[in-house]
């Protein structure tokens, strides 16, 4: 009987894993590791249900990828079994760089590197503990593959990465207005030219999965409270370095040495754990910065936060500042942990990132923004910039 | 123990009806009716699930409203006993005046009349049944009456007739990407100068309406091949009409009178079913364009059809009309009611219609096409026209 | 490229047809009329969403024989692409010989004869115009097919058609408790000895799926009001052929004529539009009994019924005959119309019928109510039966 | 305008709190520590989406408690604000007594208690903090309120307790089958004699619920992975004592000190991430069996698990122990901790915890087990026992 390995899942019913490098792949400690990192950091102090893994998340992109390459070859177009096997490697470990936190503590542990360059680095020491099987993964993860949509189906406009976090994401917040129909669009993905392209059916649906995905970041990613956690969280560990605080290993080296001598073993076992046991520990930290951010997180009293429209003026970031002053004891410098202010930015469809191609049945090819009636228009591509102000109460 | 009666429904779980006056105009064989009528006409040829009545949407409308009048209510807006059970009645029975096949043969059957004013004078006839029981009701449906939010909601571009049309429509096609997030909008409800408004948290989802809506338009509704089944729907009674053909009652009075003679009894018995009788019927008819298009619908062989972004050249058309007459014998008058051209027109948010207006926090209001980085802008607002071609092959 | 055609459904997303032989058997009128045929009867009068066709149920029923196929030869098991065809083909057609109103009027316009007989002369005849295409078809639809397993799948106790039925009607119905793990008992299936099994690790979700068809028959199917409407539908029937009451073709043989010299064909083009055409003409007939069972179901106007554990006594029936006689002004035995009583049996799981077969890993195999600690047991093998009147009020 | 919360449920929808007090109880650290323990334990071992929190499942149970009096006051039963917000409160903190990994460990860190003391412990401490506002609270939970029906919503046979985590915990996991009715369950729900009942008509609801129930206790909640990982969590923690291994604090105290030393301040700052932060530490503990049962959890290398119908043989133990020794250069005691034998009970209805009564129409009262063609007989009442074996391979 052929290897097989079923596992539940409450977005798609069932993931099959048919393919003993697979699963070897899945069973190996550092992808087990993703299931200590939750997908999306400080949003389940707003949407309680959030709480959702990495490792949840890289299943679920496994097996779109699964659905995409199947109607992709019953379309007719070639697909060898190791390439299958590669790109389905490649997309479970897509975010094996990922540390504490994801996203939100991505530079403060490992200064100036991407989660993606850390992914890298662990895919080829993968390569190696499996002897080279994984070769065909990193040629296809670094886009040197040849059949550059394989590339385009794990990193792009339409890639099975987006189209799970968002259904994924929507599904555990009960925001279900940010769901998009992923089925569909995987049924219209199509390759012309070597490149991954969408049928000219589906355009409402890509409409949809962009106002969605610009839903899901103002009304989710970038809500104010969840905003203003993570803010707290990347202050409590520049502070915690900041004042050398003492913590466990292995967030310990991370803490107090420069970032270049941390070994990639190391990073390889820090989740989570390690650093919500630090600042469960730090509440009573003796620095009244690091304490009282610690217990911000820790009994969801988070800082005030208010979104503007313009930046925030000056003034008003020293009224703030002299108040946190007052009520905590503190000196203008050290408020300034607690008060802050900055921007963010996000565009629904931006051309400086990868297009979305339709293909016609005329075999002509268009932008999703060039199309007729388009709704994505200049408008909604470039990016808007909103201005918050984070304050202690 | 106080009235109260459940009826289970696939899209919101439960229904109750806890007033004895709602039942009855339920019970009524007037409202029962609509349990005979199919609220998307031809589309369940190509979205087979698509089968759902009209009573079905009118008691989901019916449970909206109720939800709306609670929540506003939760927010401490006044609405006595006596409106909310009107303002129920009023939805219940806001398409009370559709015949078989709702839109889809709103202008064949009875001409010169929009169902709205046909459910206008069925309102008035059971008021009269009922003994004024109705009164509230009908200052509510025909917008006398003061409180203008009552009517916004039967009534509006927030009204609960499109909320739950959408959601339904969407549930029963299987298209999820046309589902609202109606629970969160209804939730941000509110009510400021006597008008219906949404609370500022809200834009995101009301641009998702305003996008699933467009989504639902040229996806189902406007889908080609529904509509062109439904274009031959009501050639089928033009040409039934032209020739004569015979029909049993109560159709055989539409199909033969002039229509202001009509009285509202016969009407109030006709639906689908004797329309779809006549239909089989007629498939066997002498008048080859009669039979030609009955036997269309009823074995769903649908004549072709094409979209185009520009109007169709009359030298396709009669291209196309050639072909017919040769292959069906038909002089090319005949091939005319086989071979037709028309155009329609759609617009994601139109400011001729009712506005939705975006209550902020400050107290100011503004136009969702106002607000900062809206979605929804010029070319949104402006009419798109599609033309189309129906011919025989 | 491949043919392939897909088919929005709302329960199982999409339907995917990519045989050209099995999209003509679907576009063919005889299975088309499937789509004028309701699945549930009455019940869409309790149930509101009850209203999807037998042609949705039979393209349901082929979805998962797609993918039941595809995991026996995911595990292993030898499946020709003859037979694949073959076995889709049965599951399409295998209600193909459903009447108006499915099993509520199964013996009354056609007597003695079962759906399945016109299901299998109907085959016989597609055979025919399709020159010998559904041979296989048919050896597996009789279960004449060496490979019994085929025809376990289209008629057994685990086969697609109850799987589809029961999720299906809960789906439409909207009664969730219904719902049972048809994805996780397709993955459970197997094949040993050439007999459809499933394996050890399904035994929960068999025993739900038995307790959830439990629940459907008392709860829907045999609920009291969908049970009385049914009974006044056959009765229109047998009193219409009873007075010879007049109507249009093609149901007008199947009232006057002695059924053998009814001919296939005319039985090919009669669905539920005929029927409730006709009931809505008899509406106003002078035989009393007669409108009056036809205003009932058109006005939703259902006699009045009570279920017993215990038969109904002879008083109680007389006392009934005799207050419809009075209120009605009608002989004893035109009340008898009326006012009747009968019985109903479900049983949970029967050994009568196919048993289901539990493949254990040590290769030993047990019925379902066999295992260790069985929720199903003697007692709910027995038939249960009810007792109900119908009397008018 | 009214105070009200909304909370995101993926599970319900949304979530509404409408009263400052329960507000400012979910607001607590005690009840935001809930955030921070797992609602399941090691079952997302199994079923990676089981992640989500006590708080979450805490804010359910609420929820339905909200709808539960709704319901009865629909009913006309006579529920004083007080009592609701009373039992509102009661639900809210009915687990707020769990410690780290609920379940799993509630007899390891705080010996000779039940999390049931442990909360009441919690209750009368925030009583004072709130300054007596719970004392109804205190009586209903303790059930010395003498409308019983309000402690039965709390603790008993269909309690929202009970609905809530089955209906959560099967939509986290993604096994549908353990979806109950919730919705019809509730709407059942009735008061007879001042105790909790429900009608007649959901029999074959309860029936499916207590089934549901059977599925989701062997296929999840003892899933033979997901206990031996439970057990193997439970030694960690016994091992940890044993030898007395380094902690950080709050863990600290309860691994080296006598129970009744550890103040309940100390217990309402530990949870998951204190257990999960020294089983990484422990991974390399110097003791060979603390870290290869640590290493078995992070790394999910979990011991060889198998069922028995029948008592695990001496043989069999021994054999396995000496295998151990062998493999890990153990004795036969160390061995011992890795190799161990156990049994698992459960009962599908038992009599001896609170019965489900169904009052009937006509006023009588019977047990579920008791009605006509009753699902639940004496095979389904006695306890059904399981021994397992885990073992190192």
């Amino acid at each position: 009987m052929p290897f097989r390995k079923i596992i539940n899942d409450p977005v798609y019913g069932f993931i099959t894993v048919d393919d003993e490098l697979i699963y070897q792949v899945i069973a190996h400690p550092y992808f087990q590791r993703l299931r200590r990192i939750s997908q999306m950091a400080m949003a389940n102090l707003v949407y309680p249900g959030a709480v959702h893994s990495r490792l949840h998340h890289a299943l679920g992109a496994y097996h779109l990828m699964s659905i995409a390459l199947n109607e992709l070859k019953n379309k007719g177009i070639q697909i060898t079994p190791a390439e299958e096997q590669a790109a389905k490697i490649a997309i479970l470990l897509h975010d094996i760089g990922h540390g504490p936190f994801s996203h939100a503590l991505e530079h403060e542990l490992v200064e100036n590197m991407h989660h993606e360059d850390l992914s890298l680095m662990i895919i080829n020491e993968l390569n190696k503990q499996f002897n080279g099987q994984l070769n065909l993964t990193l040629e296809i993860f670094t886009d040197r593959y040849h059949k550059k949509y394989l590339f385009q189906l794990i990193s792009g406009q339409l890639d099975v990465d987006r189209m799970d976090y968002l259904t994924r994401d929507s599904f555990f917040t009960g925001v279900n207005e940010g769901v998009i129909g992923y089925d569909r669009i995987l049924k219209m993905l199509t390759v012309y030219n070597g490149e991954l392209m969408v049928e000219e059916k589906s355009i409402y649906s890509i409409e949809k999965f962009l106002v969605a995905r610009r839903l899901m970041y103002w009304q989710v990613y970038l809500h104010k409270t969840v905003l203003c956690a993570e803010q707290m969280l990347k202050r409590i560990i520049k502070r915690a370095k900041y004042i050398k605080a003492a913590t466990q290993q292995p967030l310990h080296n991370f803490i107090t040495k420069p970032i270049q001598t941390v070994a990639l073993e190391e990073f390889c076992i820090m989740d989570d754990y390690d650093v919500m046991a630090a600042i469960k520990n730090w509440c009573t930290h003796e620095d009244k910065v690091l304490s009282t951010l610690c217990n911000g997180i820790i009994n969801r009293q988070i800082l005030k936060v208010r979104y503007f429209g313009d930046p925030i003026s000056t003034t008003m970031l020293q009224e703030k500042n002299a108040e946190a002053c007052l009520k905590l004891n503190l000196s203008s410098e050290d408020a300034g942990w607690l008060v802050f202010t900055g921007e963010v930015a996000s565009s629904t469809y931006s051309l400086e990132d990868e297009h979305i191609h339709i293909l016609f049945k005329d075999g002509s090819v268009k932008d999703i923004s060039e199309v007729d009636n388009a709704l994505i228009n200049q408008n909604l591509m470039s990016k808007v910039k909103k201005y918050y102000i984070c304050y202690f109460r």
